[in-house]
């Protein structure tokens, strides 16, 4: 990359490091900043330090949020909790606009071939928050061998403390057609098949 | 976007001015901001305000640089100039490591739909480097109308000053196959062939 002057090389690099950029993509965001406005380029790197500072994880449920507890927590009843991965993955939910509940960020999922095991995930934490007004858990992890085998974990724990435990449903994706289905999710939507 | 908080909708948004960059892209990015320690999200956003700072136009050929004069200028003969519309066309030139003399960028071309006249490019900067030493121009401006068109104009003007002016050959690019060139680009290669 000698063909680069330090500066624009350094910024090569930065933008590389954002999931799904390469060199060359990297380098047309490079192009991008400099011939942004001083104001724009700073506007742009204030919103990354101050996205860094200002964005935290919720004390009770683990989603993003700038205080210490999130607006989800603060504004909704907690008789229903929606355990998903990922703090995006709360995001991906509150866009339905149609789950009225609260969530609990995981942050991560079992995986033995990660080294990562019950207790390096919140799942403790989700135990704490089992009480008499709980009356719903949805497993809402990613229907791949991880998100499964961690819903399933969770299910056992909580189920002698007397919650109902559902899970999302699989199936065909609305709009998706047989052919192009692969064979677990079509496999797993005939088995689930449902009376009409 | 009221499902993010201000400061994620905030870097979401700086995100989206990046060319090629929609709303779900810069979310990915955004989370991985997130995701970063402070010490990397910092380094990121440092290395944009440090190249926006850095990085200058070299007052001979308009190529960047961090001092008042580039690299290559300062390096190279100045017989041979090569004229180009951006300063990242020098960089795809000087990745060959086969072009020995100097740039001069246009910061770009002609075009009267755009309203860019002559006068709106480097044009008379590029007249004024011309004296005694210079043998050759290359005008390696775009093969589109714009491009084309500025190359004519800045032809006409050098020949009288007795340069030889040369631009780049069109026709297949190598690997390309005679089925899938457009028209024009054959229809170039045929009437520009060459004996064997």
């Amino acid at each position: 990359m000698d063909v680069f002057i330090e500066p624009i090389g350094r910024l090569i690099n930065e933008f590389s490091k954002l999931p799904g950029v390469g060199k060359k993509t990297a380098q047309r965001y490079a192009y991008k900043i400099i011939g942004m406005t001083d104001a724009d380029a700073k506007a742009f790197a204030d919103a990354v330090i101050y996205c860094k500072q200002k964005v935290k994880y919720c004390s009770v449920c683990g989603n993003f949020t700038e205080n210490d507890t999130c607006e989800v927590c603060k504004t909704r009843p907690s008789s229903t909790i929606c355990v998903v991965k990922e703090p995006k993955d709360v995001i991906a939910m509150e866009k339905l606009h149609e789950f009225k509940g609260v969530y609990h960020v995981l942050h991560g999922v079992i995986s033995p071939m990660e080294g990562i095991g019950p207790n390096d995930i919140r799942i403790k934490e989700l135990l704490a928050r089992i009480d008499g007004n709980v009356t719903e858990v949805i497993m809402a992890t990613n229907p791949d061998v991880e998100g499964e085998a961690t819903a399933m974990y969770i299910a056992k724990l909580l189920k002698p403390l007397g919650v109902n435990v559902t899970r999302l449903a699989h199936g065909i994706p609305i709009g998706g057609e047989l052919e192009y289905t692969d064979e677990v999710t079509l496999s797993r939507a005939l088995s689930e098949r449902k009376s009409i």
